[in-house]
């Protein structure tokens, strides 16, 4: 390394987030929390590669997210016989393309969690990032799955974002096989008018029932109609009367069955919890029955979906010649903490995961120091050890500068005690490393 | 989703590895183990975007790594005016980055730990990738770092790696100042011919002496100085004498010297966890100091070093106009698992996390079900429910399929008790779910 050489000054990356260890101290316990949810459901690990073949990308056509395709700085005549590799940018389709390619060493109905970055090389903003944490939860089986997982994945769920400290999470839950029933009954049946009409009320909470009114008239739909479907979506609630709507179909009997089962299985939740709302549609012509979406009700102003999914007829039929039906759901987790994180939402952690700073008292006594960080750590605390023998008042303030909330003394001199102080009441008595215990 | 499209039939993407969930499960076990040990320390975790600009990377020049360079599939005018971005393919010079970016918000010395995959577009073949983990401590100072470090390192690797189940771990160490020492006491002080003499060295292992000797008479060594050489990089031991050895110069001294230190401060490890070794030199012009590297003593045949590293003087230096001396390892995860894996050394865990599944005894207790598994979730079990109402034979059979060890009865009448049966012995027994202990 030259010393001549000029320095390059380095700048934050437009769209790709990185924390101070205090951040990441808070992102971690997050990351940790959601995991150890999903595990105590029985769903397992997997992880796909950052890349796949831009061919399995792009199998079901061209995609609308922005990707990142990977080219070797120095190439050579090997690349153009190689296929095209590019950054995922969900973890939808890569689970698609694993089941396929993994389909007959998994057990059905497969239940897996996903929590990965994702690449979209979008423009960036406030809550659009071009690299972000995903948590995924799917559950996929051959040919049928029972509808008793679509009420399983907002249990879960609900509980991966009620540990996180962000207030009252609201799950909102509908079936998409209401409005499709209810609009066939009323004649319509085309998929490209159902599509345009679904885009259309997906709209509702953000420009509200006229504005949607006037967009449907203006889209063909006769008067009676607009009035009908505006007080079906109307229904909303914890404990909402289903016996009251009337299902003019199979279609939308099966949807209205479907959904009071759901809300009847997560009836242990707070009423705040989970609501069926008939208004959630959902844009992605994707999903065929139950629909999620959901609220952060203790800040309106986070007005985005936090996490959203549902269920879909068949996941992998671009790779496989089977049915795989699936319902999943997804916390956009670098979203939500960063939205969260510029609004002052989040407290910063720790700068150490320690439990204990190990004080030196002398280069003599380092083995003695080292020892009894040891056996504090075999008893499962976390020790950082202080690196040189420097006054007392500095290696507490060190502790102090990176929220160690205990100061450890080892014995200054032969046949003296142990000491703890705890920083945060300030007080500091005698200790046994073999029975301390955090208080 | 047309049901006429083709199918494109998905293929493993050479040198990016993806496991089954039963093998993913291991992985998983490694990397809770290796962060544990990592934060017991009291090393903080960080993470850097999969990206930085290219110019980051090339900062200290040309690179000799296969770099992967990010394009948008549809790019817009904006892409020109935009710093060109690469995925890393370490994590030191991200930390470098890092560090240079944050330095006024960090506490210094400034201990890190980083487990990420990075990205390199060689050409992959048994033990390399295109994409892997890696596992990477270091320490980082203003001006001056306690040699301390340079033993905490190992202790902690050490521990790392030891819980990983991988047989008996051998850390080999030693100090580049001993080799530059001796070689400038013999005269040869130029910086081109130490380099190619210490790469001739740290093939020792690997050809022999004697091939080692003729590959230095060949660069001009006299025949008294190879002798002696070799001589000196025979001295090994977890208990070296290091009164044996003569120092001829202050570096030479100052080599002997820290490398006793560290080895003192290691001396809790067993015999084979920790040995002094002269003839460990590493490749790299980068280390100024101590050097590690590391076998797996009940694997001889996995000859390359599980995870290497050593102390370097200037960190940052590209990047910022201040002295930032450290001392780090980095574990190559993803190639010591696949390496294992590949010679069958690794048990494959269970399909699911998941301590119980819970039978469903039909649709009408489905209710109690559940409340038995939220009951046990709470205690801090993981419980899969069955999903339908199938023969008690075919739940059984899905739960050995998974590996899940307790298979859990609710009451299938009125008034009778919960049983739990466990799949390794076979028994069946009551069992209450409030207190019901795993054994």
């Amino acid at each position: 390394m030259s010393n001549s050489q000029k320095t390059y000054k380095p700048k934050p990356i437009s769209g790709f987030p990185e924390w101070l260890p205090e951040y990441r101290a808070v992102e971690l316990k997050w990351l940790d929390h959601i995991r150890k949810t999903f595990e105590s459901y029985g769903f397992c690990s997997i992880e796909t590669p950052a890349v796949e073949e831009l061919d399995v990308l792009r199998a079901k056509g061209e995609v609308d997210k922005e990707i990142y395709v990977l080219e070797r700085l120095h190439k050579d005549e090997d690349d153009d016989s190689e296929a095209r590799l590019a950054l995922h940018f969900d973890q939808t389709v890569p689970l698609a393309r694993y089941v396929a390619q993994h389909f007959n060493d998994l057990v059905f109905p497969f239940k897996r969690y996903q929590i990965q970055k994702v690449w979209r090389g979008e423009r960036p903003q406030l809550g659009r990032m071009r690299e972000f944490y995903q948590c995924d939860i799917d559950v996929l089986h051959v040919d049928n799955l029972p509808i008793s997982f679509d009420a399983e994945i907002p249990a879960m769920i609900y509980e991966a974002l009620d540990g996180l400290d962000i207030g009252r999470v609201q799950l909102r839950i509908n079936n998409r096989k209401i409005l499709i029933g209810f609009l066939n009954a009323c004649g319509i049946e085309a998929q490209d008018e159902i599509t345009e009409i679904t885009r259309i009320v997906d709209k509702l909470e953000k420009i509200g029932e006229d504005e949607v009114a006037a967009e449907l008239k203006k889209a063909g739909i006769l008067p009676e109609i607009i009035e009908k479907l505006l007080t079906l979506a109307r229904n909303k609630g914890h404990n909402l009367d289903f016996t009251k709507i009337q299902s003019l179909n199979d279609m939308m009997k099966e949807g209205l069955d479907e959904l009071k089962f759901v809300m009847d299985t997560l009836a242990h939740l707070p009423d705040h919890a989970a609501i069926a709302d008939l208004s959630i549609v959902r844009g992605l012509d994707y999903y065929t029955g139950t629909v999620y979406e959901t609220q952060l009700l203790d800040i309106p102003e986070f007005s985005g979906s936090v996490c959203s999914g549902g269920r879909y007829d068949d996941l992998a039929s671009s790779y496989i010649n089977k049915k795989l039906p699936g319902v999943g759901i997804s916390i956009g987790l670098s979203r939500l903490f960063d939205v969260l994180k510029q609004n002052g939402k989040i407290e910063p952690g720790p700068k150490s995961p320690a439990d204990i700073l190990m004080v030196l008292p002398s280069e003599e006594r380092r083995q003695e120091a080292m020892e009894t960080a040891r056996t504090l750590r075999a008893r499962g605390y976390k020790v950082e050890m202080y690196h040189a023998p420097q006054k007392v008042k500095k290696q507490l303030s060190y502790a102090e500068k990176k929220s160690i909330p205990y100061v450890w003394f080892p014995p200054f001199e032969d046949g003296s005690d142990h000491e703890v102080k705890d920083m945060g009441k300030g007080e500091q008595s005698p200790a046994d490393p073999d029975n301390w215990e955090k208080s």
